[in-house]
C-alpha cells in the first residue's frame, strides 16, 4: 500500500508537469525561423505511432557534436585552454620545460606559437598532460579545472559558455524517447566528469577521442593507467566509427558545426526511414563568433556545400537563436 | 485532456502490475539457497534511500560476461561454431582452403586439430569469416546464421541455450533500476543483432572484442568496412579497460564464470560503496556440463581462490539453480 501510494502521487505530478509542458514552447530560445520547425515537425512525425515515418524509441539516437555544436570553441577549443593551465600548473616540477618547445611556448603565453603548432607538438602537450596518473585523477583534476577555470573573453565559467538553444534541445529530445549522445573529436575523459551535470549526458553516451589505458595493480587495488599512446581519434571518419563501436546502431538525428563533423551527417542521413541532419553556421560576431570556411577552429565548408545541396538543416546563430548562452 | 487521460490509463496500468509483481518471487528459477539471499539482499539494500549502502540509479551498472555466464560455452565457444559454420558456407569460393590449414581441419571436422589451434590460426579463422564485408553484411549474416543454427549436442537453437536464472536476474536487477551491460570476449558485433530481443540488452549495452572499422564511400554513400585488423581484445585486463571506454563508470555488480573475468570482478570490487561480485560453477554434468580448473573453454581457477579468499558470491548451478536452460 505505501508503494502504491507513492507511485499514485508520482504519478500525479507526472500528469499534472506533462500537461503544463504540453501548454508550453519547448524551445523558447529559438526564433520561429525555419529550424525550429524543422526539428519540431520531424520528432512530431518520428513519435506519432501513426505515421509512416515513425520511429520506435529503443531507435531514437541523436549524436551531438560538442565543440560549436553544444559550446562555445573560440578563440581557442576549450580542452587547449585546459591544457595550457595545466602545462603551467606543472611547470614548478619541470624546469626543463622553460627552454623545450612547444611547452616554452605555452608558458609564455606565446599566442602566435601556440596557433601554429604541428599535430606533433600538440601530440607532445597531450600526452604531458593527460597521461602518466590514473583514469580516476585525471577525472578529479577536470573536475577542479572545470569548476574554476573561466573562458579568456568572457570571464564565465565554461559550463556557461554552452548554448541555451541546444540545452533546451536536448531536452525536448529526451522528452520525446531519444538517447541523446556527444561525439565529439574532444577527449572522452576531458568530457564525461561534467557532460551529465551540464547536459543531463551521463558518462556512458559520451563518444570521444581516447588514450591506451592499462591496468596496473598498486598495493593489491587495480588501477587505469593513462599513457600516451593514442587509442583513437573521434574526428571525421572517426566519427561513425566511433559511432558504430559503441552504439551499433545508426543515429536518426546528428548535429554538427564543421567539417570533421560532415562523415557523422552523412553516415546518419545514409540509413532507411526518417534522418535528420543540422549544421550550426557561426555568423553572430555580436553575441558568440562568426567565423566558417577559412577559421583556423571549426572550418565548416565541404559540409556546408553539401548541407545545402541535400537540404539539410542550417541553422544561422545570428537569425535562428533568440537567446545564444544561459542567463 | 486525451493526453492526461492516456497518462491516468498508464499509470493505472503501472500501479496494477507493480503491485502484482511485488507478491511475485522475481527469482523463481534460483533455489532458495544463498546466492539468492546474497542477490536480493544486495538489491534491497542499494535501492533503498534509508540504506547507508544507497546507490543512485545512474550509478547502477550491472556488467555480465557472456560464454559461460548467460549462456552456454561448451563443448566450444557459440562464435567458434559460427566460424565453423562460415569456413563451410564459403568454402565453394576457396577451394585453396582444402589443403590449407587451419581451414582444411575445419572442413574436415578435424574436432582433435581444431581443439588445439593456437592464437595465430584462430585469428586466420576470424580474419577470414569477420572480415571484408560492410558492418550491415555482417550483422545480416549473423542475424540468419542465429535465428537458424542449432546447438551441436542439445540440438536447440543457441538463443535457447541461455540460462533461465540469468534471465530473470537481468529483468530483476533492470526492474531495479541498473543499466544491464554484457562484457564478453565475443565479438561485439557477433552479439549484438540479438542480445536485445534475447536478453533485453540493447546494442549500445554490449561490449565486446573489435576489428578495425573502415570508412568506404560506395557510390557516395557511405558504408563501414570490417578489416582484419584487431582493434580491441575484451578479455582479463581489457574487460576493466572495455568498461572505462564505454561506460565511463565503474559497475557496482559484476558477473563471471572464469579467470578471463577476474579483473572485471577486482575492477568492480576496488570501488567504494557497496559491491556486489558472483561467479558461476559449472556443477552439473546431467542438466549442463561440469568443469572449472582444467577446461579449455572458460577455466576457473586463479578467479575462484580470489572469490572464496574475499567471499564472493559462488554459484553452483547443480545446487541453486532450480531450472537451468528456458523450457
Amino acid at each position: 500500500m505505501r508503494r502504491a501510494a507513492r507511485l499514485s502521487a508520482l504519478c500525479i505530478v507526472a500528469l499534472t508537469s506533462s500537461a503544463l509542458l504540453a501548454q508550453q514552447d519547448p524551445l523558447p530560445s529559438w526564433n520561429d525561423t525555419a529550424p525550429k520547425s524543422a526539428i519540431v515537425s520531424f520528432v512530431e512525425r518520428v513519435t506519432n505511432p501513426a505515421s509512416a515515418e515513425f520511429v520506435a524509441p529503443a531507435a531514437r539516437i541523436a549524436t551531438f557534436d560538442n565543440d560549436g555544436t553544444l559550446w562555445a570553441e573560440q578563440p581557442i577549443y576549450v580542452q587547449l585552454e585546459f591544457v595550457i593551465d595545466r602545462v603551467q600548473a606543472l611547470a614548478a616540477e619541470r624546469p626543463d620545460w622553460r627552454t623545450q618547445q612547444p611547452f616554452a611556448a605555452v608558458l609564455e603565453n606565446d599566442l602566435a606559437a601556440l596557433g601554429g603548432l604541428g599535430q606533433r607538438e600538440l601530440m607532445q602537450l597531450l600526452a604531458a598532460t593527460h597521461s602518466g596518473m590514473t583514469t580516476e585523477e585525471f577525472r578529479a583534476t577536470v573536475a577542479e579545472w572545470i569548476a574554476t577555470a573561466r573562458h579568456p573573453t568572457t570571464g564565465r565559467p565554461y559550463t556557461q559558455m554552452v548554448y541555451q538553444p541546444m540545452l533546451e534541445l536536448l531536452r525536448y529530445l529526451r522528452a520525446n524517447g531519444f538517447k541523446t549522445y556527444i561525439v565529439s573529436g574532444g577527449g572522452v575523459e576531458f568530457m564525461r566528469p561534467w557532460t551529465e551535470q551540464v547536459y543531463g549526458i551521463p558518462p556512458e553516451q559520451v563518444i570521444g577521442s581516447s588514450g591506451e589505458l592499462e591496468l596496473e595493480l598498486r598495493n593489491g587495488r587495480p588501477v587505469l593507467l593513462k599513457t600516451p599512446a593514442v587509442d583513437f581519434v573521434d574526428d571525421k571518419e572517426g566519427k561513425p566509427i566511433g559511432i558504430e563501436r559503441h552504439i551499433g546502431r545508426r543515429p536518426v538525428m546528428a548535429f554538427g558545426n564543421s567539417d570533421g563533423d560532415l562523415p557523422m551527417l552523412q553516415w546518419t542521413m545514409a540509413g532507411p526511414g526518417a534522418r535528420f541532419a543540422l549544421l550550426v553556421h557561426h555568423t553572430d560576431a555580436q553575441r558568440e563568433w562568426a567565423y566558417d570556411r577559412e577559421s583556423h577552429v571549426g572550418a565548416l565548408s565541404a559540409a556546408w556545400d553539401e548541407a545545402l545541396a541535400r537540404g539539410w538543416t542550417l541553422v544561422s546563430i545570428a537569425d535562428d537563436w533568440a537567446t545564444v548562452f544561459p542567463d
